[in-house]
């Protein structure tokens, strides 16, 4: 039962892939890049520390570009991440090795999130499960698990040290002019998993 | 980390309740009963076959009066289903010593189902976390995780061999002189966990 985990290195995707091997899959993390920058070897380093078999899949350019533009029409980013995370599960899900893709969402977030149409017609257009183990866990659920598991690093917003779809977006957006300021929250703390706790 | 899950035997609540033990929860399995039947005590014996901890509580009566009149007025059961469930979570929610609870409702489940706001209202009223294992999986993960685990009897729908609540909203059904029939879908083939496999 081979699963193919949607990874940024967070907390929430780390957490998501313990409980996937928990539950007996062999769990091949995956980060997307779009080729701008090389921000996927945070990820790569989070998921050697943790012992997980680690790719970078590659998504055409064109893509976030689009969600550039989204957030820039917009002025958030909500609309451009989303888009970008279903561009995403799709290209996982479109391989053809692949039977069962899954991210690290949650039941509190507004975005990236697929309600259950969506959930649903990925799963059909692509004849894949999607998995997302921290659906039904709160926010008290995954703070106390989090903890338990993992050494966490918490420091200032500083695009270099993650692997997310928004570095890569805040860097499209500086090329073209707009400060990045304008469009994402102001400053906020990051948090990067750096390894196990007790291992 | 103990959490009191909501357990009626059915494949889905032994399943939320593995999942639970393999994130390294202690897991005391609750079945509800209104008194009117023992039907609460299969669950107590697949509890037993895998190896949980179980007990019964007791809700007042007229919860399950309250849900048959509504099943009555609706012509259909599941809206006092959504009743009876919520009345449940709530029930063990209430306890003193209940920091967490959790049942096995799934992504494509319409009914018991708490929506977002009625699961963070839940967790705000009675400080508690809601933990729900299978909101995150669709129907071919449950199924290949199920098969994997369970020893697994099914047969056509005879309401003493489950502990859900249908069975003893049945029988208050019958004793007003309402054939659950009208009410409940025809025939059905139900199943009941009987073990683990491979154990």
């Amino acid at each position: 039962m081979i699963v193919y985990h949607l990874y940024s290195g967070g907390k929430d995707s780390s957490l998501a892939a313990w409980i996937l091997a928990r539950l007996g899959y062999e769990v091949r993390l995956i980060t997307v890049s779009f080729g701008l920058l090389d921000s996927w070897r945070h990820a790569k380093e989070t998921a050697e520390r943790l012992g997980f078999e680690h790719r970078v899949i590659y998504l055409p350019r064109e893509i976030l570009e689009r969600a550039a533009e989204t957030a820039i029409a917009d002025g958030h980013p909500n609309n451009a991440i989303q888009f970008i995370h279903e561009k995403a599960l799709e290209a996982i899900a479109s391989l053809p090795e692949v039977e069962r893709v899954s991210d690290g969402t949650r039941r509190d977030d507004r975005v990236p999130f697929l309600d259950l149409p969506k959930a649903r017609s990925l799963e059909d257009r692509y004849n894949v499960a999607y998995i997302r183990p921290l659906l039904g866990l709160g926010y008290r659920t995954i703070r106390e698990l989090v903890e338990k598991l993992f050494v966490v690093e918490i420091r200032e917003s500083e695009e270099l040290e993650k692997s997310d779809y928004e570095v890569e977006l805040r860097h499209l957006l500086r090329e073209r002019g707009v400060d990045p300021l304008t469009i994402f929250p102001k400053s906020h703390y990051q948090s990067r998993v750096v390894g196990w706790k007790n291992v």
